[in-house]
């Protein structure tokens, strides 16, 4: 299968990721943090190395201060609910995934107050808007490091640097940003970093990370053991103990800190180069073909590996169903948890069809890819 | 390393879970209900397959309402903040983990009110107290299937009928009960039941679930994508998609399949019996040592494969460190997340020393572990 939809999660992984995943679960799978016999300390030594792993790929000086979660839902759950108050304002905009957007409604519901920032037809923000919308309770900017849909590429580091003057806290959805683009917390201003394992760090399903600023208070989204100050009935709020409270996934995590050890060995530089040349190469292949819609920054050094398309007249659920029954290519079709994004580019009717390349994807795949949705295209036209 | 702190995390997997969780990784680890291509349908059919054999196993009628988690921390406090609201009484007992006391006392600071009843120095609750203390807004009784401190029983069956016959929901942590034990929701009358993947159901860590019956309405814990209704801000209410935002661990939760697969072949019965005669083999042989304490029921019948001891005069953590740096035998000393329950059982300054067999220990190493106790024990005589 030419698998497109590494949007959704990565594939496939780098063998080091599930040899790492199978060793620990032969191996040493027991509770880190809570025993203290060897199997125990194996396992709590391997987070420990994840965590080493992710500061280095996201130049993080506190290690302790990555909590990890299920996924980056889980991740962006914790943050906002661990850190908005009522009255609190929240900017953030109009390309934001499902898993900010509805938190966020929620929290309205108990009184913080949100403005979504309309994006243009592209995916792209404007700054200025942003600081017009600061208000003197704005609290949080929280921005997508690249939509879901489009790809489209946020300013991290100007905005990062207009939260800094305003002593606004800076947070980023990395969901679509970790592994395929640079994010630094120390040059792009971040306090707060969710993001998923198995997408752009390429490891398994089930992991996930909030990177929150040393200093920055948090309440905790999960009561339960930490296997610290077992007699408090009280969650303790040490970091990173007090917040990942009953047993977390071991392997998965181990697994993660491989994906992540590839990113740091390769160069995200690099990764990134390499996706912009075949994602640059799809669009252009599939811009020339007469009928095919596309969305998105047409400039590929302005997105992520992800490409939105349409034909018109045919539903793009029957694009993505054509393309994986009678040319065994794995894409995403329909919304993609972001209805409000699609309003943004004008698909909110219509949806669209997603191919997202990855690290992974050969040129060869590229092509044909191309050779399909055009065969594809062909039949409407006809 | 003969291997007993089954009570954490079960040690070692059946080969069919890991080579489950490495198929799906290496084959088809995409994302499940959200994309419509192959490997995205195989990945759901494999999900939708673990909720059959927990279903057959717990005698679900409805797998829709096994709704996936990390642990069995996130389900209880998915559970618990997801039903209770100001006003609302909880009867609970002072054998529960901090993951049960913990969401509870955070929530009694919202206005729920929580009676936690003694069990006696067994770790036993009588049902009589239990009755007395249900008052006119007693909303649940929440219990642990079994002790993981003691391993002790807990009456379900007649908690469960209690809870019934006054309209109260009944509500189990299974933690240390599933896979141990006959659980059934059906037959004791279960409302709720918590549990995590990885212990007694030879899964994998980072998997869990909440079951509720149907007709239970529940507020989500994490808002996000879901892969349904795309367009609305608001969290869908279905089951399960509705409660599982995020995309799902979907190896940890096929290879959960594949433990419980094992379990619904071998029947739980069997490995009961199994665990009853290796544990009471090792309480009789620890019992036989002159300063050993133990802990808990002294007929195993009456719980599950933990056997919870001190010996006189020495330091738990010390006993547990020697065991382990002497004898290569991992068990885990302190106080296991439940201050309370050492609190109950006559052990809250000391903690004890917790050594769990499972179903892959042999009578071999019970024995081993048996001399190894004697031979620490008599270094203190001495």
């Amino acid at each position: 299968m030419i698998y497109l939809d590494n949007g959704a999660t990565s594939f496939p992984k780098p063998p080091e990721v599930i040899d790492a995943v199978a060793d620990v679960m032969t191996c040493y799978c027991a509770n880190p943090g809570r025993s203290g016999h060897d199997m125990a300390m194996k396992m709590a030594r391997g987070i420990a190395e994840t965590r080493q792993e992710l500061s280095k790929l996201l130049e993080i000086d506190t290690p302790e201060r990555i909590l990890f979660t299920k996924n980056c839902t889980e991740a962006i759950n914790l943050a906002l609910k661990g850190i908005l108050h009522a009255g609190d304002h929240v900017i953030t905009t109009s390309m934001e995934h499902n898993s900010v957007i509805r938190p966020l409604r929620h929290l309205e519901r108990s009184g913080v107050q949100v403005t979504v920032l309309p994006c243009d037809r592209r995916g792209r923000l404007s700054v200025d808007l942003v600081r017009k919308a600061i208000r003197v309770n704005t609290r949080m900017i929280l921005i997508t490091a690249a939509s879901n849909v489009t790809g489209t590429k946020m300013p991290l580091k100007e905005l990062g640097r207009l939260a800094l003057r305003h002593g606004i806290l800076f947070m980023v959805d990395g969901a679509q940003g970790v592994g395929h683009m640079k994010i630094s917390v120390k040059e792009q201003h971040i306090d707060l970093l969710a993001a998923p394992g198995h997408k752009g760090l390429l490891g398994p399903q089930g992991t996930g990370f909030l990177y929150i600023k040393e200093g920055i208070a948090l309440r905790p989204l999960l009561e339960g053991g930490t296997g610290t100050r077992s007699k408090e009935q009280k969650q303790p709020c040490e970091f990173p103990e007090g917040y990942e409270a009953g047993t977390v996934n071991g392997p998965g995590i181990i697994g993660l800190g491989e994906g992540v050890r590839v990113l740091n060995r390769v160069g995200v530089d690099v990764i990134e180069a390499y996706e912009e040349k075949i994602t640059g190469r799809l669009q252009n292949g599939l811009a020339e073909i007469p009928n095919v819609l596309l969305y998105g920054p047409q400039d590929c050094r302005e997105k992520t590996a992800v490409v939105a398309m349409n034909i018109v007249g045919m539903n793009c659920e029957k694009v993505a169903l054509l393309l994986n029954d009678e040319f065994d290519i794995a894409t995403r079709a329909g919304f993609h948890c972001s209805g409000l994004a699609h309003q943004t580019i004008g698909t909110g009717d219509l949806g669209c069809v997603r191919l997202c390349p990855g690290v992974y994807t050969s040129e060869r795949e590229i092509e044909e890819a191309i050779a399909a949705v055009r065969e594809i295209a062909a039949r409407v036209e006809a």
